[in-house]
């Protein structure tokens, strides 16, 4: 979808799963540090939410293929003209490809979070490779198209392989607010870098950029650096708020609780002496 | 063996090697997660899986190695051809190495399961080497060949090269199922896209590909995206299938284990104390 | 800005910046190492000694700023000129974003040295991202310059993501000190490196070089190892002096400090049974 | 150097080397799989062992500067020569430095080994760090060379880098013994691919190589392979045949070995009690 909407329609979808993921992995942050180290039972309360997660990826994805299969100008589910001996809109189904991944994801998301049997770290291995296979995709997308084109997209790759390698890196290191903070980065960064591509190569007003010109790849490229800082912020900002909303609102709840586990706890005398040496 | 059937018979092989990783190694997860944490001791019945694969490694890169050196138009042994001062079936020669390799990591494997001396890891190096001894001269293969040719080999070293990464990690992160579906997922990945290489460069029926034809190398990109969707839905397929069998037969014979040990465990109560403000 | 200084005043901030980590970190080495395993509570004078580091990293990019956007022949914070349509003085522009990340990291420093709420790794992560992001320009900079200029300006890209790498690497291997005297090596390289190219490109006395011989490209290369040796020697040197200079001052105070410790341990006769017993 | 000996020298320095490694690191191996767990004390002969290496690394590459600069067609310390305004030999100087910064791992590992205070890791770091400077300067070393000559130098590189990162990662993962051996297997491998490298450049005996035949290339690529599985089997062998001596002469000194330690440990019967508990 080679106009405006084709690139902010994207990035909006990243933007919101940024935003997303920050709220989500912030809150189980915050329970994770909260609770004692006996009880680390996950409430019902996150299960949904990773179904909701998963569901809205499956239902993106699914009307993500459809409508690139379906739009006026589209293959129509056709991969193959015997007519014309040619290939049927490959761009739009190298989209639907994409799109495809993303919703296997969110598959992998949902029966993860269902089932006790699957094992630990599937749902990041899964998008993990649905970023791997999009970058995938993009890198042979750029050939032969003018620098700037180009170097654009080109630049889009260091967010996507990045998320890609970062999300991997989760499946081995499980619930590092670091590393899912630094994912949650690269999304917001794809998105608004989608829209940046989107308002360089068919700007919605004003003259068009001389895709030639070497000093609007310098620029570009600086650029690119200041949607980092601007999602740093993103990040920053929206943790902010939620962490700290979170410790008002739980504070009269936690302070209940504490009296109750030091009641529990005042039987055994013994067993806390223990504690105390191995803790030591 | 530039012809379909050369391309076909490792493709067979990788997707068989794929099918029998992903039995072995859910079968080995679903007894680790059935054990309790004292008893380690893997049953007789993995040791004879590990020499079967061995065996099996050994036999297959030997018959390889032979058919490559005295199939009829092949180098019967003869590296260097003194009159003509050529080398002789270079080809074969270097299939003939890559072979080698899959030798040497079935002998690792069934050395390293035969004797406590060898240190665990050994037989997942060695197949790493093996990969990366195949990616390697892949990737030098490619040379000064038609751009669908060189584009359709150099996808083949994805899989290759993150065969060999993601093995190479399993020597440091051991009994890790997801790294062990991974690497089942990538030879199952490898065996078919070895048939679509074949398919596409010497077609057993219908018309020949255009070799330079840029739009054909685009559906190959995304065709080998859905040849990665395709292995992953073959691995959580069996996987669930053997899980699931199991599952259902081992049923029985659980709860009987189960009732010795709470007798066992009955007898010692300091013990039992200890342990508990451990684990805490 | 294209002359000595201008290379000069950030390789001085580097070599500064290497020297205070080696202290820095040499000093928190040697009090984790002198501190028994129960009492990891930081002094208050390493948190000061943060504060410091980040309000001058603030500072001093807020300076690098200022000057860069208003020195005489600067963009004086105007981006782009509508009236020759082009982008204005996109160097220091660039120059500007890289101070810009600096500023973060600083903050990032003095946030996470404040608040127990950030997760421990965030300023490690934002001095990656900077360090990133200063290398990432830097390779879009040296595009069609002379082959030394391109050459030299392009071994500094090893210092610097070697930097970013093992930066990166700290936020999940915390309080490794080789790790952390590496950092200051590679920003010792940097600096050092800076001076380098300022004398190569534009040399205060004695004549110019020729930056299209080959020759010189070899040179530059084996003299930038040197600068490594250099660096290894000089973080080597810092470290056994403030070493050495610690030990000797703190050997009385810690006598004092272990007598007191064996008094309030002596009395808990049991509690001393069983830490031998988990100890061993 | 270029000429056979030249390759010969540095040919048997690393096949020497990696000889020496594999033995000490069997015999590393070997006493920490016999010790019990609460003894890890290493017996002073390793220390001794250590002293030699780091001796014979600092002495041979102190003679390998002294040859290189002193040879009759050397540079005799002289850098640039003012009267012709270019660099004196180059290439005796690049080899200086190579050979400059294994003596400066050398100097590491004699300090490592002689005082506590140097962290962990050092001497693994300074060895790493000898193996990049010796690849990159390499890396620039093979440009505009026929074709053979560079593809037959950047193989060399396979080995240097490979033998860098496994040793950099030995910083981290300690006394992992599948590290130590395949580092003194890039070792070997290293070694005899300078003996090749020696053979097919400047042969002994017989006619010349032709540079420019692709075919030649092709063989050079897969007799690298060779060479990898010719390292592995020397590993294999050297390890089986240390092992093997070791346990055969160990066999009584541990018989005895295990009385005393019998008697010792039969006073504490409580003591063994909680091992117990803990170790289930």
């Amino acid at each position: 979808m080679a106009n405006f909407g084709g690139h902010a329609i994207p990035g909006s979808f990243f933007l919101l799963y940024g935003f997303w993921l920050t709220v989500k992995h912030i809150l189980q942050h915050f329970w994770r540090t909260k609770q004692s180290k006996g009880r680390e039972i996950m409430p019902p309360v996150f299960k949904r939410i990773e179904y909701i997660e998963g569901g809205f990826l499956i239902f993106a994805s699914f009307v993500g293929i459809m409508v690139e299969q379906f739009v006026v100008d589209g293959p129509h589910a056709h991969l193959y003209n015997t007519e014309t001996n040619s290939w049927v809109k490959l761009m739009n189904w190298q989209h639907s490809t994409m799109y495809l991944f993303f919703g296997i994801s969110g598959i992998a998301l949902v029966v993860s979070t269902a089932s006790e049997l699957v094992p630990a770290g599937v749902d990041r291995l899964a998008l993990s490779v649905a970023l791997f296979v999009e970058g995938f995709l993009f890198y042979f997308h750029v050939h032969s198209r003018p620098p700037l084109d180009a170097h654009i997209h080109s630049l889009l790759l260091v967010a996507v392989f990045g998320g890609s390698a970062s999300t991997m890196l989760e499946v081995f290191i499980r619930d590092n607010i670091v590393l899912e903070l630094l994912r949650s980065c690269l999304f917001f960064l794809q998105g608004s870098w989608f829209y940046q591509i989107g308002f360089v190569l068919y700007p919605p007003s004003g003259p068009k950029w001389d895709l030639e010109l070497h000093n609007n790849i310098m620029f570009v490229t600086m650029c690119f650096c200041w949607h980092i800082a601007m999602a740093l912020l993103l990040v920053t900002c929206i943790s902010s708020v939620i962490l700290f909303t979170t410790k008002r609102f739980s504070g009269r709840g936690r302070d209940i609780e504490i009296g109750m586990r030091h009641t529990s706890n005042g039987t055994s005398s013994q067993k806390a002496l223990l504690e105390a040496s191995d803790e030591e």
